[in-house]
């Protein structure tokens, strides 16, 4: 990039038809006009033309009139939720999930597949299929389908829209997934990672807490992060923001591939939080092998392990208390060098976690937060549920429909 | 913050102007309309009115014209650089350092306090005599000088203008810098990290690599880093971005004060560095205390570590090759997560370490780079020199005046 480019009348009218779409969508009970010249600060004249323009295009309608004094009665705009839809889905080692989205974002289609087999023709043939079916079973006309959204685990070729090489599916080096799936299905295809989907699903989800700036720690197969600032989410410059699996959390660790000790790779996944259960004997009368977990029963043995220490078993709760504190260590860099507002923590092994977690992390984290002076950081949990991944990256292609950016207001190149 | 706000005509109009003037600044021998329509993607109508505007207020100037086949002659567009100035401040425990710069960025005055004293009042006084003092020198219209940059150690409260807790001022406890500045120079002020002041510096300094992000590590007492996305400093949202003192570097280091082992504070610093040369037993033949360094030698002996590695000593090049080690870890850390294109070392240690960091960060980076099978990351030292701190606070001031923003579009609340 050289010298910023200017903006003009067309890129105006486009960013403000998103800022006018945006405010409608995030108020449930829609908007009338005057209200909507309060919100964005445009003039009157512009508010009627643009709403105008969205009457016509079906993405909004008129819903009942209110009188309000003397003067003529207001009309309530609102989102027409079945005028657009989406699909987004997760690649997942074990899963294959597809949700279908209204312009609402609310999910009104989902199949989940297992990956089972995962040569890359075979799982983007799968793929099409779900997506087919998932399209049949809702009805809909595939014309009002604007896109589908893939989260895939990282590092990936955004330029070239493949997965690189993903952790635990076999024989997937340098997949084109982008191109593939556009070709099996029709439509178009965006890739992003797991982890910025999950975020996207979360800012969009969350209606009232829109704005502001958060990291997003996401609880997978392995460990991401995300982040959020102003209301949009950052890619990074690669599409590959927020790698974090050798942040080091604990100088006691194991060591660590990379020739690290105690990096959140070897502490903090969901595997090694259940290796450290198994070390310190929370499954020894269960009377089964107790040699490592195997991939089968991690999922299993983490439940059991969360179970039993909600249960008040000493050896669980410590286990758990322990890997707070890893976890407390890691959004602390985040947050230190991040500077953010909150911290959102999602993923699919987050719902078994998040008591423990939630009432463990705040207080090692505020006695490492250099900003403590000035203010504190809160932690929550995501408000997207088990298919935030799948929700999240439907979510990234109504995002880039209807989100209003600054930079889009740029003129090309 | 709620819904996205419009944006409209006069907005559109100022950014526009910030675009041309960007590109009138960036180019050294100056631009005709014609340019500055094929580089901003402006109409030549635009263009016209804008540069009328400009050279009405005297920011620009015609500086001859190209005849170039038939036609009408192109005039050549070029920044007035005393049209303008700018006063940059960098607050250290050690020294004071204020420059003037002129609008294109040039340093044309400049003045060196020892800060001695540390009562902040007395500090301040000190402050505002050596900006009158080079204000005096440099025979300029106190009217052209758009405001005065300070550059301090973080953390700091942004929004009240307070200095929080600065390592080594004695006596500096939420200090409002910013109201008592203005109060005693007339002039307004802005305060802003030392970390993020240099980075502005290379962003504004560097013509020719403008856009693109970098992540910017400062060599200072303390270690901190800045990050600059798409041609803009990204300040955080308490503006205390960047603050990675507590990252892990080697599990096999000395503890901290933070409940960790081997962070940056304890492992990085320069003092850290002469404590290792120390203990690795560089300065034993130099008949003098050799228990720890103190504040006044630390920085002689870091000159001489770097010499005799220089000169081929094998025990103080093995200090600093492993130092480059720490750096390497800590660079991939913030390399991972926040996904850029290079890095960018400075501060006022960077000279002195170059020429081992340059030669030995390269290769350990790229192996920990979580993006290597689609990128090398280079590494580079900064453009601005040894008042990098001053320089940048001065480029805040003409960064917040010169450079368009997007951001700047939307409509106020």
């Amino acid at each position: 990039m050289g010298t910023r480019r200017g903006t003009n009348l067309p890129r105006m009218g486009d960013f403000n038809q998103s800022v006018i779409l945006e405010g409608i969508r995030r108020s449930a009970a829609g908007l009338s006009r005057i209200e909507l010249v309060d919100i964005t600060g445009l003039s009157a004249q512009t508010v009627t033309n643009i709403t105008r323009r969205l009457l016509d295009d079906g993405v909004i309608a008129e819903a009942g009139r209110t009188i309000n004094g003397p003067g003529k009665p207001r009309v309530t705009l609102r989102l027409v939720a079945e005028s657009r839809f989406s699909v987004g889905v997760h690649l997942d080692p074990a899963l294959i999930t597809v949700v279908l989205l209204n312009l609402a974002g609310q999910v009104v289609g989902r199949r989940v597949q297992p990956t089972a087999d995962q040569d890359p023709q075979r799982v983007v043939a799968t793929i099409a299929q779900t997506i087919d079916a998932v399209l049949d079973e809702s009805g809909i006309d595939r014309g009002l389908v604007a896109g589908v959204g893939v989260a895939v685990p990282g590092p990936l070729d955004a330029e070239k829209g493949t997965v690189i090489d993903p952790p635990k599916l076999m024989g997937w080096h340098r997949v084109p997934l982008r191109s593939a799936l556009a070709e099996a299905t029709g439509l178009s295809v965006t890739i992003e990672k797991d982890t910025t989907a999950a975020a996207v699903g979360d800012l969009w989800t969350s209606r009232s807490k829109a704005g502001g700036s958060f990291v997003f720690i996401y609880l997978g197969t392995g460990i991401g992060s995300a982040l959020v600032r102003d209301g949009e989410v950052v890619t990074g410059s690669s599409h590959n923001f927020g790698e974090i699996g050798h942040i080091m959390v604990d100088p006691d660790g194991p060591d660590c591939a990379c020739g690290g000790r105690g990096c959140v790779e070897v502490m903090c996944t969901p595997r090694a939080i259940v290796e450290q259960a198994v070390a310190a004997g929370v499954f020894d009368g269960d009377g089964e092998a107790s040699d490592g977990p195997h991939a089968e029963d991690m999922d299993s043995r983490l439940t059991r392990l969360c179970e039993r220490a909600s249960a008040g078993e000493a050896g669980a709760a410590r286990v758990l208390r322990r890997s707070a504190g890893h976890f407390a260590v890691l959004i602390s860099v985040l947050t230190n060098v991040l500077d953010v507002d909150r911290v959102v923590l999602g993923g699919p092994f987050w719902d078994r976690l998040s008591d423990v977690y939630l009432r463990e992390i705040p207080g090692p984290l505020r006695l490492r937060n250099a900003t403590r002076s000035v203010r504190e950081i809160p932690v929550e949990g995501t408000v997207v549920g088990e298919d935030g991944g799948a929700v999240g990256a439907a979510c990234v292609v109504l995002d880039a429909m209807l989100t209003p950016r600054a930079s889009d207001l740029y003129l090309d190149d």
